[in-house]
Parts: C-alpha cells; sequence; structure tokens
C-alpha cells in the first residue's frame, strides 16, 4: 500500500542487526570518513585566526600543526587501548558511564549530542564553503544553499538510506587520493624550486599586518585547529563491526586513518606557507577557502580541481550524513536508559526513527541560520563538544584500568592518563580562549541537557510510581458504556459507525449540530425511518438524536457540553465517543480529512472531563 | 487546565462576529496601515532600479511618482464604487466570484494569497532594513533578524492576539504624524535655499552613472513602485466594520488614506530629488533605505529620527501581522466553498485557526530565506499578486453594473472599466518588464494553486459521492468485537483498560511482547492470580494473555500477525485494538508519552487491514 510506505517508510530490515563486517581497507571509508574530512575545515579554521598578522601569520602554521598532530598521536595511543578494551564497541557514553558513573556518562552524552549537531552543520557549511570558492558567484546564496542541503540531506535520511559501502568508499578515496596527489605535486614543485614555487593561479594578496602575533592569539588560532581531530573517536564505537579478529582489524583501520590524517594535515600546512596561502575573510565577498586557493595554486583550476573540489564536496556532505546516522543511535541509547523520551527508543518501523532526524535536523539548521552559515564560526562549539567527549571516554579508561588491574594496568591508564591530561588540558584552551566566541553557548546548552536528561527520568520513574499495582482486574459490575456519535448527517459512514456502536453497547445517542431548522426537522424524519425502525424490527434498542440547534455550528463546545450532561445522567458509566475517520488511499488524503477525529480526540482527552473512551471507526476510501 | 489552554488556546471569544464598528479615525489605522506602510518600500523600489544611473536617476524618481498617484486617484474612484455596492465588504474573491464566475474567483483568491505571503515577508524585511539602516553592525544579520521577527508574529498570532484598536492607532498616526512632519521641514527648508538645501546629515555619495536611461528601464522602476499601491483594497474589504451610514464613513476612511499616502509619495520623490537622495545596493554592507537618509538629511540623527524610523519599524511589523489576519480568513472562505481542506474552515477552537497562520509563516518564511531577507528582491512577486488581484476585482465591478443596469450603470462602469484598464496594463509592465526578476514564480505559484484549489474539490465531491447512502441501520447479527490489548506488563492502566475490554465484549486478548523467557513465566503468574481468578470469581469470560517471544521486541510487526491471526479465526467479528493512553498535566508530558498510541493507530489504520476500530482508554497522571 503506496500510502503506508509513504508515510512510515519501508522497513529498515534489519540494518541495525545486520553488521556488514568488515576490513581496514572498507573501514577506513565507513569509520574514517569523518576524521579525514576534518582535514578540510581544521586548518582552515587555525588560519583564519591568523588573518590579523597578514602574511607573517602563514608561518606559524607548522609550530600549531605540529602541536595538533602530536596531541593526534597521544589520542590515537589511547584509543587503541578503548579498541581493545571494548571489543563491542565504547562510545565515549559508554565508556564515561561505565566507569566514571552515571553523571559522567550523560555529561559525555550531552557533548557527544552537541558534538553531532555540529557534525552536521560544520558539514554542510565547510562544504557549501568549497562550492562557493569554486564558483564565487553563489557566494551571496551561502545560507540559502546550506539550508537545502540540510533539507536534501533529511528527507534522503528520513525515507531511509542504507550505508551502502559504495557511497562512502569512492568519495574518501578520491578525496584522499587526490588530495595527497595534489600535495605531491606541490612539495615536488617546492622542491625544484628551492622552496619558492611559483603559483599556477596565484592566491589572493594577504592584507598587511593589522596586529603582532600574541601568545593569546596563536592559542586561539591552536584551540580553532583541534577541530582537524573531530571523528577519530568512531573506530572505537564500531570495533564490532571489523571481521574477525576484530580488534585486531580495528586497530589497523585506526592506524591507517590517524596516519593518512597528519600526512594531509603536514602537507597541507607545508604548502600554504611555500605558497604564501592564508585565510579569506569568512562570509565575506572573495572568500574562498583554503584547499580551493592550494589546489588553485598547485595544479591550476583545470579539471583536475574541480574533481578535487568535487570529492572534498561529497566528503564533507556525507561526513553530515553520518550526523544522521550516529545522533539518532545516540538518543536511542539513552533513551533505553530512561534519559530521554522513549519515542526515541522505539525499535522497528523508521516512523520512530525519525524522531531523532528531525530534532538533529532543526537543531542544525537553527545553528546554521544563527551563524550564517559560516563554518568559522561554528568551529569553537564544536571543538568543546569533541573535546569533553575525548577528555570523558580517556578518563574513563584510567578508572577502567584501575579496576581490572593486572601486570599491564599501570602501563595503560599512563596512556589514557597522558590521553586524558592532554585532551583535558587543550578542551580549557578552547574554552578559555574561545568563551566570548561562541565557546559560551556550550557551557549554556550542556548543562540544559543535563536538566533535560535528569527531569525525563525522574517523569518516567515517577509515572512508573503512579501506574505500579498489585490490585488485581476487578470484573464485578461490568455496565456497557454510554456511547456518543457525533453526525453530520446520514451517510454511509454514519451506517457504520453506528452499527459499531449498537455492538458495544444498548445505550447509543447520537449528536448532530443544526445550523438551521430545516436540516433538524429533514434528520429526523431520516432518523425515524432509517434508524429507529430498523433497530424496533430487530429488537434492538433504538439510537436516540440529540439535535442542538447553533447557527454557528461550533461542534466542540456542544459537544463537551452533551459529554458532561450525559455522565452526569449515568454517573458511574464509561462514555465511549465514537468518532469515524476517513483512511485515505494517498498520503495527500491525509491533509484532507482526519482533522476532526485528532481535534475531537485531542480535546476530549485534554479538556479535564474523565471517563472518556474515544473510539476511532475507520472509514476506508476506495482507490 | 494549563494543557489544555497552552495546547489548545483560549476560545477566539466570539471575535469574528463581533465587530467594533468604528469611524473614520479608527477606521484608518484599522484598515489603512497596510496601504500607508507601502509608503515605506515603494519609492525605494522604484529608486532601486534608478540605481544605475547615478545622481542622474533620481530625476525620474519625480513622474514615476505621478504616474503612480495618477494610477492610485483612479483606483481610489474605482472602490469608491465598490465599497457602495458592496456593503457587507466585498474582497476581490467574492467580486470576482460573484461576477465573473469561479474560475476567475480563485484565480484572484490564488493572487490574494500570495499577496498577503508577500505582506508578510515584504512587512518583515522592509521593517528590518529600517533597522540596518539605522544601525548598520546589523546589516549581516538581515536574515536572522528577519527570521526571528517572523517566528516571534508567528507565536504572538499562534497564541492570539485581539485586534485593539490602540496597538494599530498608535504606531500609524506616530508614523504619518513624524514622517509628513519631516517633509514638511524638508520642504520648508529646500523652499528656503532656493531649491538647494543642505543636508544635515549628507546622504551616501551616489556612484556616477552606470548606463543611460532607457524607457525599459524606467518602466521596471515604474512597475517596482507600483508596490505604494498594495493594501488600498482592505477599506473594500471591511466595510461593514464601519458605523452606520456604514459606506459613507468607509469612502471617507478611504478618501483619507488615499490622501495622505498621495502626499506622502510626492513628498518622498520631491525631497529625494531636492537632497539628491538615491538607493543602495540593497543586502550589500553600506545599505541604507531612502527614509533613513531622507530623515537623517532633513533632521539629522537625533532623538526624532529614531523616533520615526521607529513608528516605520512598527508600522511594517503591524502590516505584516495583518497578513496574519487576513490570510487564515481568506482560507476559511475559500474552504468553505470546498476548495480547500476543510481544517482551514472550522470555526471555534484556535487549533484549527492556526492551520492558516502556520501555513503563511512557512511560506513566508521560505520566501525570506530564499531571496535573503531582502526586500528588493520581493517587490516582483509583490507586484503581480496585489494588481492581478486589483484588475479581477474592478473588472467583476464592471459585470456589476451589467447585471445591475439603472440610470448610473453606465458612468459606474466606465470608473471600473477604467480602473480595471489601468490596473490591467499596469499588471501586464509589471510581468513583462519584471518576468526575468522573479515574477516568473508567480507565473509558477498561481496555477499550481488554481490546481490545488480544483484537485481538493474535486477530491470532497468523490468521498461526497462515495459515502452517500439510502440505506437504512443494519441491527441484524450485533456481534460485539474482538478486543486486542497489547500491554507491557501488569499496571494501573493495564488494569484499568482490560476492565472496558470487558465491557465491550466478552472476547478478551491481551498481547505482551517478551525480550527474555523469564518476563514470560512471571507475567503467566500475574495473568492467572490478578486477571483468571476474578473473572471467574465474577462469572465472566476470561481475558486469555497471548505473549510473544521476540528479543528484538519489535512491536508493530508482532501486533500486526496477531490482528490478521484473530481477523482470519473470527470472520465477520470487528477487532478492536485497545490503546491505553497516558494524559499529562504539562504541554511537555505531550513529548513524553502518546507516542505508541499514535503511532499504532496510524499503523493500523494505514496497514491495509480492514474491521480495525482502534480505542483510547485515557490514563490520566495525577498532578
Amino acid at each position: 500500500m503506496a500510502l503506508s510506505d509513504w508515510l512510515l517508510g519501508r522497513r529498515l530490515a534489519t540494518l541495525e542487526e545486520e553488521h556488514q563486517r568488515v576490513g581496514v581497507l572498507a573501514g577506513i571509508p565507513m569509520l574514517g570518513l569523518d576524521a579525514l574530512a576534518s582535514a578540510a575545515y581544521g586548518p582552515e579554521a587555525a588560519l583564519t585566526l591568523l588573518i590579523p598578522l597578514g602574511i607573517g601569520g602563514v608561518h606559524y602554521i607548522g609550530p600549531i600543526t605540529w602541536l595538533i598532530i602530536a596531541l593526534l598521536l597521544i589520542v590515537y595511543f589511547s584509543y587503541r587501548q578503548t579498541i581493545a578494551a571494548y571489543p563491542l564497541g565504547g562510545g565515549s557514553y559508554t565508556v564515561a558511564k561505565d566507569n566514571l558513573g552515571t553523571a559522567a556518562g550523560l555529561l559525555a552524552a550531552a557533548a557527544l549530542m552537541l558534538d553531532y549537531v555540529l557534525v552536521v552543520a560544520v558539514g554542510v557549511s565547510a562544504g557549501i564553503g568549497a562550492l562557493v570558492s569554486a564558483e564565487p558567484r553563489l557566494q551571496p546564496y551561502t545560507l540559502t544553499l546550506c539550508l537545502a542541503t540540510l533539507v536534501l540531506i533529511t528527507i534522503v535520511n528520513l525515507r531511509g538510506v542504507r550505508e551502502s559501502g559504495m557511497a562512502f568508499v569512492i568519495p574518501t578515496y578520491l578525496f584522499v587520493a587526490s588530495l595527497m596527489g595534489v600535495l605531491a605535486i606541490g612539495i615536488v614543485k617546492t622542491a625544484a624550486a628551492g622552496g619558492h614555487p611559483e603559483p599556477v593561479v596565484p592566491p589572493p594578496v594577504m592584507p598587511s599586518a593589522a596586529t603582532a602575533a600574541s601568545l593569546w592569539l596563536l592559542m586561539r588560532a591552536f584551540a580553532s585547529g583541534c577541530t582537524a581531530m573531530t571523528g577519530v573517536e568512531a573506530v572505537s564505537n564500531g570495533v564490532s563491526a571489523f571481521r574477525d579478529p576484530a580488534v585486531h582489524h580495528a586497530r589497523r583501520t585506526l592506524t591507517a586513518i590517524i596516519a593518512i590524517l597528519a600526512v594531509l594535515l603536514a602537507g597541507i600546512a607545508f604548502l600554504c606557507r611555500a605558497y604564501g596561502i592564508g585565510a579569506t575573510e569568512p562570509g565575506q565577498p572573495g572568500y574562498e577557502s583554503i584547499l580551493s586557493q592550494l589546489v588553485a595554486a598547485v595544479i591550476g583550476k583545470g579539471v583536475a580541481y574541480y574533481i578535487t573540489i568535487g570529492s572534498i564536496l561529497a566528503v564533507l556532505a556525507l561526513s553530515a550524513n553520518t550526523g544522521f546516522a550516529d545522533f539518532p543511535r545516540l538518543c536511542r541509547v539513552i533513551a533505553q536508559d530512561g534519559f530521554l523520551p522513549s519515542a526515541f527508543a522505539h525499535r522497528g518501523r523508521r516512523l520512530v526513527y525519525s524522531h531523532g532526524i528531525l530534532v538533529l535536523a532543526v537543531l542544525s539548521g537553527g545553528l546554521l541560520v544563527f551563524f550564517r552559515g559560516i563554518t568559522d564560526s561554528l568551529i569553537p562549539l564544536f571543538a568543546v563538544g569533541a573535546f569533553l567527549a575525548f577528555t570523558l571516554s580517556q578518563a574513563g579508561m584510567v578508572e577502567h584500568w584501575r579496576k581490572v588491574g593486572g601486570p599491564h594496568a599501570v602501563h595503560s591508564m599512563a596512556i589514557n592518563g597522558l590521553g586524558a591530561a592532554c585532551t583535558g588540558v587543550t578542551l580549557a584552551v578552547v574554552l578559555v580562549s574561545k568563551f566570548t566566541e561562541g565557546a559560551w553557548v556550550t557551557v549554556l546548552l550542556i548543562p540544559a541537557l543535563l536538566l533535560v536528561f535528569l527531569g525525563v527520568r525522574a517523569h518516567y520513574r515517577h509515572v512508573a510510581h503512579e501506574v505500579v499495582t498489585d490490585a488485581p482486574l476487578d470484573a464485578q459490575h461490568l455496565e456497557p458504556p454510554i456511547a456518543l456519535l457525533p453526525i453530520r448527517g446520514w451517510s454511509a459512514i454514519t451506517r457504520k459507525a453506528l452499527r459499531f456502536a449498537l455492538k458495544i453497547t444498548p445505550d447509543v445517542y447520537a449528536l448532530h449540530i443544526a445550523g438551521d431548522e430545516r436540516t433538524v426537522l429533514d434528520l429526523e424524519d431520516t432518523w425515524a425511518e432509517r434508524v429507529r425502525e430498523p433497530a424496533q424490527a430487530a429488537g434492538v434498542p433504538a439510537p436516540r438524536l440529540i439535535v442542538i440547534f447553533d447557527p454557528f455550528r461550533q461542534l466542540y463546545r456542544s459537544l463537551m457540553q452533551v459529554v458532561s450532561d450525559l455522565q452526569r445522567a449515568h454517573p458511574g458509566r464509561d462514555l465511549a465517543v465514537i468518532v469515524p475517520e476517513l483512511v485515505g488511499t494517498r498520503w495527500y488524503h491525509y491533509l484532507l480529512h482526519n482533522q476532526t477525529a485528532a481535534v475531537i480526540k485531542a480535546y476530549l482527552l485534554f479538556s479535564g472531563l474523565r471517563r472518556v473512551v474515544v473510539i476511532n471507526v475507520p472509514w476506508y476510501l476506495a482507490d
């Protein structure tokens, strides 16, 4: 049935269960795409901070990049251990909750949720940044393009996307190959030119220095550049996706990803310095991304340029897409622990899974609008979330080894401890240096999320306490309900609903709100002939007709009045309001009907009246 | 109950019925605000087209404005007649449908719907344009500010806004008084300086001419300037709002509005020329609205400047707000004729009225994002909708007089005919000269809306045909339904729902999906003790327990299976699925529960299974 498929989406099959157990080569795109895509915005984020230093600022990108690569290696050794310790997958939430307790787990969860929102927002905005660099006439439409891309990704995810290997494999390897190729050519050219290569397309001239370098400025540039490390935790989350021996394959995949990322970062930094490439003012006319400048300087704006930029765009869009895969999964885990509405926890139909997708789309869309689709403005928020999750995960591992004990525990604790300390210090640097630039948003959002988590659990506990009972079924005095059926006139729908009412109770009332007196007389005649007579002939108590005259035909007010009158007339009896509901054969029929049924139900349930049961009798439209 | 009020809004009282019968002084703000606000963007729209002519372009604003004022006067005399002929209110839809037939009426309706969307979008964007002119640092946030304003107006309207007189009276008269004052001071200064006044704050220097004037350019400038006329039809819509003699008061109000608008337009044109004020590039840094330049040139950027700009902002925001009042009202009229979903036609609770508000907010938000909150880009669309409605309304009046006949018919026909001809020609000019700039959007949208109208009516007619019946009630063989109750375990909710099930039928099944075997054994013991024994003790057939073991606990799939098994086992019997529904006491409880109930219902109704009735048994949470 077309409607059901459209509305609910085809079944997810057993996507969640069926692991496509992969090896290293397939694992790199599947779990490394996010981390590798960071190379497209991390160096740029650092260089943007160096703009005020003019051409001199480019010299600092070297040391900053080496510091980031050193941090990356520390985190690498730390995550190698997480992989071994959590072969079923050790996300930050799991590791922090298992080892540091619920509070730390929730803190990690809040950081991760923020992180996924930013993976989407930054992926989209950096992708569009690549696009407007290649096609500067699109620059004024940055935000519109970002939102359109977000809507597209959201729809694709709502409709259901199979994480087909190929969709990730080709763009990832194309991205790595083309960027590595450009870097290799650039390095050869630089060496051949004795360190001062001639750019094919000269990068925009950098403004002269507006300020001198300061430790504060370099610290902020480092903090921004750290976003190049986002996404490296994915492998430790997904160990169970690997072929046996899973830990071995996962570790080799992580090694490959970190190595590629480090080479890309080092190469970009080296060539920026050699070619004198600096960032351009984000969101302003004339903006061109670092990678676009670099590729154009090394190989010119030919076909290879467009292939490289195209692969960057694809990888960034796919990295946004991984946010859509991870966020609902995280929400489900949190909801299963009772900290988010149970709607997030359902298995099965896509309809329930889609809550997470929609929440994510709305949040990232809000960030994109608020920051006008400019990657650079989103970077401070991104860095906080990512490093908070890193730190909690590593700290959790320290505690894990303390509990496990054994001969290697001290060694392992030291490695994870170093990771936790370094990422923790970086987190502090990011928080302090980026506070006024946007990190303050995270300082509000994360505690707000924690409050939501705790509030949700408190509510569920309260409800559970309220409905728990040992009392057995009360099967005494089972009187049938009073049925009340609002009708518009005599139709096949009325006839079917009335018949159903008579099946469940002998006490049936129909309610009609009449706008004029002629209708009243007509309907009363019809009722006598088509309802009362056949009922009496069949020996069944005849349904009674209540007609209320109201020129404004205000259904809801009259319905409430009749409901409360009937309740008073029949104390102790349940009142069942029977609402016929048209069920269409096309999705858009839903827009044309069903409103009355839904409104009546909402009205009855929320009106404060008790003892009202709502019965939906469907009427199926023919095709 | 707080939840009901939050969710459904307080009752509209009899807002629609209770006319606050007004005179001329109160009528001008109530029905003229929209028209007067047009002075804030009409002249600017014309001048923006003249930018390429540089300082020389300003000389053309005089003739263009006189042409617009002449057109305004023709439309004025035409609408005076509409007021007399339709003392109960003659909107374009009504007049066109009554006189030119349904097709013309629907065309007018489509044009008006587009018009109201643009009243909102242009009101918001021009208001924010005024704000960023006064505070240029806000310029990069134009779109964000526009969307935030739109969200604010939408929320205010969803919650319910009483059209209190004062909210309109003060800003309108402040706007008229301060702008008239500035114009008067400017004219006196110009006269005193012999035609070349010294600006207090010099307007931005205009670029030198890039092109020479051409008829084509002037035509496009005129077409843009015509948006100064939007909103003048409001009085003829709202004749019934006036005190007796209503026609007399309405006509005097229209006279006053047209006179004020003409004076404003003429004064603005005169002073732009005298001070050499031209438009600045919209959406670019350095943008400053015409009125901001003009006020600053005449009186400087003191307190009076901020009061004037503040009143412009208020009037534009309120004119956006009138779109929110008019659009749902128009949708209701169209829906009552069966051309829009009946959800738009309901009287009563705000919940149903709010469909129109939400649709309007989404459409205007879409336009704002697409055109990046820049008024100038929205102008071509606005002009088409407004002039199409004008033309159809006047043409309808011509036909009206032909039908009415009588001694004055020829005279009246001539006046309305002139109006129709002039607005028709203007419409053609707008369409041709603005086609590539955005008018093409309307050429797609209006036919699309017409198709929606016709499709909706065809569907409703089809349904009406399908459900019409003369067959009497079939009261034979009334067997109670089979009841099926999905349960999570034993709780007060289960207990209540089970008791209700037993009230309507002796054949009750409970369905539990178990994730592990221990739960199965526990539940079976509980069932024997708490359900079977009490039922047998009361002499009632005991409800049967169906347990399905599924480690993934996929409720929906199992439910479908059991439903279709039970239907096969009991041919001819209805199957009632009983879904307990938690009803909270706070609005956010809705986010925490009810999902399962709604999903089960959607699943059952749209799954293709027939003979399934859904029964919601509410469980009310204690406060």
